[in-house]
């Protein structure tokens, strides 16, 4: 693809493509790009600009067809395929992590886990057994793990994520409040709840200063 | 301020302070825009950028005053005070949001937590009763929570987020997979772990196909 997509356009996408799979689910044949915008809280122009760099989806007037615009969002996405993933730290958020039932249904599968703690190491969750981290490129090595997700104490993320990279990971799930230093060819998205709160926190302290005293 | 700053400014600036907050913690006086940019994988001129909306802050060629700075954007996010939020729903994720330390040194404080299960209501998590969620409208009544952070199954989401919104809550830090509709006053940000690692499979997916295959 020559084009260059914007990062926020890929972002949207995941969104779109969950909004069709509901509409699907619901037995829904077509949709307009109205009805998915006030579904999303997004214009309809933003979802035909976005889909626009992909080729031409709907036809004039007649809206989407839900399941071939899904289809294609999959394959645009390459969600039509599984991605093999390993956990690092295995606290409570770790835990909740690979706990969490709605990674396998999308494709995205937990093959390792690993911690430093020698009391969660050898633990059983599900299916896998905790493995120290200290032996995680042992343990990684003639494996093909496509996204490590990093739940550890901020002190210890960038050295794990050095670690995945080196065993060949391309993109990381970081929950660690660190802003994490990677190569270029290595994506890397937080999940960082405090930012998030930080980030609406100006709004609702610029409401309160232009609201009336109550 | 009458200028409108873009949402994306506004979601950059505390990861900016969190790295000058980790510089002042090392004793550094003064950054520059380069180092900043380049901690954060960020360009300098979009640094530059971003606080022009707020003012002058730093002098040409002399790099910013980190403490300055730092106390700057914690008055433009409205960190320097308190806020009150609650949590809803305290299965596995929300019990570890509710056990998360990484809150109130922020200023985020968790003062009510809600489920609908028999077997977690009544249960003590940390200084916190579980509460019904069914009774959650009387118990937030006369009390002012600022930010709602829902952690329930999808299914029961925007219902707990309608009644967090008609209970005065302003923001909402949405953990359920579902595109919550709240009216205009009302900010959300979702972290779904999902929708990250497929904004993320597309650039492996694409490196995939433009590789050499090994």
């Amino acid at each position: 693809m020559p084009i260059e997509i914007p990062d926020v356009v890929i972002d949207r996408l995941p969104v779109y493509a969950r909004a069709l799979a509901s509409l699907d689910r619901q037995g829904r044949d077509v949709v307009s790009s109205q009805e998915l915008g006030a579904q999303l809280g997004v214009t309809p122009a933003q979802i035909r600009k976005d889909l626009s760099y992909f080729g031409r989806f709907g036809k004039q007037g007649r809206g989407y067809n839900v399941k071939r615009l899904l289809e294609e969002l999959h394959q645009i996405l390459g969600l039509d395929r599984k991605w093999r993933m390993v956990v690092v730290g295995v606290g409570q958020l770790g835990h909740a992590v690979l706990s969490y039932g709605g990674f396998a249904p999308q494709g995205f599968d937990i093959v390792e886990a690993f911690d430093a703690d020698a009391s969660v190491i050898g633990k059983q969750i599900g299916d896998l057994v905790v493995k120290p981290v200290a032996a995680m490129r042992e343990a990684l090595a003639g494996q093909h793990i496509d996204i490590g997700i990093v739940a550890t104490p901020a002190a210890a993320a960038q050295q794990v994520i050095d670690a995945l990279v080196e065993s060949g990971v391309r993109a990381i799930l970081n929950y660690a409040p660190i802003a994490a230093h990677v190569p270029r060819h290595v994506r890397v998205k937080d999940i960082d709840p405090v930012l998030s709160l930080q980030s609406m926190t100006f709004y609702l302290k610029s409401d309160l200063a232009h609201s009336p005293p109550k």
